[in-house]
């Protein structure tokens, strides 16, 4: 009797540590989805692939996913959270080449506009992009993030951008994962940014982290030591047809399963459902202007710089079975929060 | 009496099929490595870094263990295998567009002439390569190589390249994917030819293989089904500086052990050896000419075309406590054999 209280004891107690979400994941792997047609293709998608005798199966080294980030995983909207990175480390890199503070766009940078910031043209963002993510060691660039992505935060919630993650998104990365899938990310962002909190953001390690990819050197440092160093050269535009081109890159199979949210994802999700069998393609459509954001003309909203989805797009979508995600009406919850992706380790 | 009289009768039985190799892994997983420092060098380095608790441990997910592959995992001798495929592949290539049979390179190789085509230049076989690796969809370019490396067969031996595989460093690859490693090959070879054997042959999955790769070009054929394409583009020069600089582009991480056999993987192993902590760097030194080959100046032996093992990376190997495997006299045994390697899944 003694035992059977401390048992119960003891579980009031691992309850407590872990938190809701992890309680939920013993009931239901999805627990943030609302029943319907969306949950239900992705609960049929999985059993049709790994139902050992199934027509359908799918061998586990071959039960491969890959996921878009921005927007797909977590908020990409007013902007990109490397490109708010690369803005932000402007007054660094200012101090270290005091000649560019009259120099434009980093001049614009400095005054803290953001009226002006968010006019800055596609050739200003790639100046700044090439003076941020380049010019540095990897270990020094690394850290660099590491310490940023530890500490900023999102301007509307007032959270760390890790925090603003989509709990269904990483429910089912999970979900997939326990069912012998291999998740990658497959992102335009870049590579090196994103690997460095993909393991405890996503569960998903560095290895299998796609982006895009700027050109690395070897060389010695002054004591001989080997040191690789971020080249301002475009290697892999990870983006549109670069998607499947990196895949195939980087991974060398054709995933069973991929998610987008906007028409960069396209060349990917096409790609995945042109394989022979049982083929999932989704895409979140941002269409919760109170929980998250709306955008994108396939819903009759405002295109954005960031992620437009596109009536073209969700034709095509229609067109091919791909299942569109309504954030508004398949998601009961929006945000994961603090903690809550570091509970696997990824696979 | 009976029962145990059939058991006797089942185990010879079991091995026969199986072999002597599967016979000695029950007892010591590096049955083919002769006692001496070079086999001690491998068992401490592995019991260095998989030992909890000790200041030399290694997390599971950090255990990256590199290996090039001609001359490290397989002869590379007198031509690497690659380049017998595409000089096999020119006839193919003459039907298809018969106006290159009386253009040079291809009409030396058409002519059969060994010696001559021993003499090509380097920017000769270049084209060849070019001519007979791109052009095609990657579907096309895979069941091509499937096809070839199931039948040809190697000049000297009379048989299959992949029976040429070295059966300790299959022992190795398997010793250390048992004690947590992740396998990869890095390889100056082309990333798609090796991917296409790498899981039979090593037991390494194409996702785990970094190599030469050229430019991929997604596009629709005539259905409008997406399609891969081989360009003639070279995106990633996998030899020398580019070891490490592809295995941070593929793998980000840097690798605890790193083996080759050539001055092109000298980076490979400075890039493996700088990092801190319990790390492992081997170079495989042949010097063994009666039951493989000897070259390579080190050894005091002629430099050849392929895989010199120049004095300079004796030196520096000497220097910095890099391992030198003698072919000669730390191997028992040095080819593998048919199946041998089929007996693991990759890790």
């Amino acid at each position: 009797m003694r035992s059977i209280l401390r048992a119960f004891a003891l579980a009031a107690v691992i309850a407590s540590a872990a938190g809701t979400s992890e309680l939920r994941a013993q009931t239901d792997p999805l627990a943030s989805w609302n029943d319907g047609v969306t949950k239900k293709a992705i609960v049929d998608f999985v059993h049709a692939t790994t139902t050992r005798g199934s027509a359908s199966y799918v061998a586990a080294e071959d039960r491969i996913a890959t996921f878009d980030q921005d927007g797909t995983l977590w908020v990409e909207h007013p902007m990109y959270t490397q490109l708010v990175y690369c803005l932000n480390r402007v007054p660094a890199l200012v101090k270290a080449h005091p000649e560019l503070a009259t120099v434009e766009p980093f001049k614009t940078v400095l005054s803290g506009n953001r009226d002006a910031i968010a006019k800055l043209s596609k050739p200003d963002l790639e100046k700044i992009l090439a003076a941020t993510l380049t010019g540095m060691s990897i270990e020094q660039f690394q850290a660099d993030v590491k310490q940023w992505i530890a500490t900023a935060t999102d301007a509307r919630w007032k959270r760390r951008y890790t925090e603003l993650t989509y709990e269904p998104m990483l429910e089912l990365l999970e979900y997939l994962r326990a069912n012998g899938y291999k998740t990658y990310i497959v992102t335009g962002g870049g590579q090196d940014f994103v690997r460095v909190y993909s393991q405890e953001v996503y569960g998903i390690p560095p290895e299998q982290v796609v982006g895009t990819a700027g050109g690395i050197k070897y060389s010695y440092d002054a004591n001989g030591k080997p040191v690789l160093t971020k080249e301002p050269k475009l290697l892999l535009n990870d983006d549109n047809a670069g998607k499947p081109e990196g895949i195939h890159l980087m991974i060398g199979r054709r995933p069973i399963g991929a998610f987008g949210n906007s028409d960069g994802d396209r060349q990917m999700l096409e790609y995945t459902k042109a394989g022979a069998g049982t083929r999932l393609a989704m895409l979140v459509l941002h269409d919760d202007a109170e929980r998250e954001y709306a955008y994108g003309p396939a819903n009759g909203l405002p295109a954005t710089k960031v992620g437009a989805f596109s009536q073209s797009l969700y034709d095509e979508a229609r067109k091919n079975g791909w299942v569109v995600i309504s954030m508004k009406n398949d998601w009961s919850r929006i945000f994961a929060g603090a903690g809550v992706a570091k509970k696997t380790g990824g696979k």
